[in-house]
């Protein structure tokens, strides 16, 4: 151990990868945890930090905003690991200089979410500091056997998202650079922001899947950090690879009248916080819940037994993990 | 509403109770929130933020240390509502330049008190921010009819304490001017000292308290804020009053060496972070419990019908319930 090695040397991974030792091996690499606590249930528990200037700003995020974003966020997260949601607790450090209507406004934006999903605010601490930091946990339960797990893929599983990408990212740009939107009627513009503003957690498809047969392990993960690091994500803690459609991963049209093509896609695979899930499921299954859920329910690509995640094109193929990898994000 | 008043105008408290209006009226006002998992399950969860230069600083306290107290303090809160450990989650916001080793000594402290628990560490996230902020949260089991409320406090119990008291206050004050410590002995160092930086929280108890008859309500909450206050808190949620013998509360003696005998009985009225359980329990079985466990469990006084808190001395009568709203500490 170098006793001179800062965190911002080490980076966010290098942290996380020495801090990872101090948990069982068997909780960590899901976007939550998971306990067995009674039988035939399991405790599925998540935490997420953000922090003023580095996860939101007053420019573009009001403070019911930030509220909303925080708890979908976590929300997303237990549905990422296919838990219906118990209950969050809030740890808020701020600065006394802070109003206290920005500070219900945060709580109202978080209420306004949780209760689309019936999940209350059980709890909290409250605590002085130069900088508001929030802190959310949230838990919910699962049946044992229905745990969504990024390592369950299989070679052959076809790869469904549950709805578009890329309108969170659009939906920001509108908001730094409002004159753009003066090409997108007032609907489009609507769900753009909206898919920013108000991002909502897909637990609405764990009831569809549910009745999965209990033998078939289902893979998946939410699209919070892009849709690209989903599926990087899954293939890499299941050893697999996966050939994705570039013609089944539909743009938005609006997105379209905003940027170029090649933008929008950027943003459909790396936009992020667009909060749906990315599932992998045996074709039938696969294609019965694309026909039963509708709307924007899509496969769009397939599980490989190679390591390599490739987009084929009517064009060219291109090689989705060293993007992903070159885009990732770190916070140190 | 009014827009321009700030957090520092309204005080922790205040703030607190509007924040409250979103939780649902029956899981606040513990340690813990219950919530209802399985049948003949009860999930209870508590979260803590402790922040840089407010709750901790490298001055008296090491990154282990900060980790160890940390941790007891949020499976304290767990043992005051009488529930086993099942887990923490752990958000850690810090800039930079923190050294890892800073960090790797947090975890290792949280891990060291942990274990004596068999308690994992099971998720986290990790943020920059301009300040050190470690936001713990802490979930445990209980059966039903085995949580232990505040708000269950009938006239007539008996009043326990599960072990000295005033401590952890006497650690600090040895770390803050180690010349005082010539007229200890090293065990009696020693032990103010592990008072301090390594508190246990009494989960070692509940075990004991599970052979109690399931018609009985067991009343109580845990000393980390004072033994004046528990008493307070306890009386405050039951609707009821106090008499505590000031005989029965017997003094280290460590603690009267090192100072007055007035300012020792303050300490352990007021001084805090002992971190063991007040109880509130029929005579006969607080009796037992004191005959069976030993050690420095004692009943310190009965719970009365009116609501005054008073400590009942050889000299005098004190009222306890104002001294201590005296000495309440607020955040903001």
């Amino acid at each position: 151990m170098n006793p001179s090695q800062l965190v911002k040397d080490l980076g966010e991974h290098g942290l996380l990868a020495k801090l990872q030792r101090f948990c069982p091996q068997d909780v960590v690499g899901d976007d939550g945890a998971v306990l067995a606590t009674a039988p035939g249930q399991s405790l599925v528990v998540t935490t997420d930090v953000l922090v003023d200037h580095v996860h939101f700003s007053d420019r573009t995020t009001t403070a019911f905003d930030v509220g909303w974003r925080a708890a979908a966020a976590n929300l997303s997260d237990l549905a990422a690991m296919g838990a219906m949601p118990l209950g969050i607790t809030v740890g808020l450090s701020l600065p006394g200089e802070v109003a206290v209507s920005w500070v219900e406004d945060l709580y109202r934006g978080m209420d306004a979410c949780l209760s689309l999903y019936q999940t209350p605010i059980v709890g909290g601490d409250l605590c002085r500091s130069q900088v508001v930091s929030i802190a959310i946990t949230a838990f919910g339960q699962v049946v044992p056997g229905r745990v969504i797990r990024r390592s369950n893929a299989q070679p052959g599983d076809a790869i469904v998202i549950t709805g578009l990408h890329g309108l969170s990212r659009g939906g920001l740009e509108l908001l730094l650079k409002p004159d753009l939107g003066s090409c997108l009627n007032s609907q489009e513009r609507e769900r753009l922001i909206e898919a920013h503003q108000r991002p909502k957690p897909r637990l609405d498809v764990l009831q569809w899947l549910e009745q999965i047969p209990s033998d078939i392990a289902i893979a998946g993960m939410d699209s919070s950090d892009g849709l690209a690091d989903a599926i990087a994500q899954i293939c890499h803690c299941s050893g697999v690879g996966a050939q994705i459609e570039r013609d089944y991963l539909k743009i938005f049209p609006a997105l379209n009248k905003l940027v170029e093509t090649e933008t929008a896609f950027n943003w459909l695979l790396y936009g992020g916080e667009d909060f749906e899930l990315v599932l992998c499921l045996p074709l039938n299954i696969a294609s019965a819940l694309v026909q039963d859920w509708g709307r924007d329910t899509a496969i769009i690509g397939t599980v490989t037994s190679n390591s390599k995640i490739t987009i084929t094109g009517s064009r060219d193929s291109t090689t989705l993990q060293s993007l992903n990898i070159a885009k990732g994000f770190q916070h140190f």
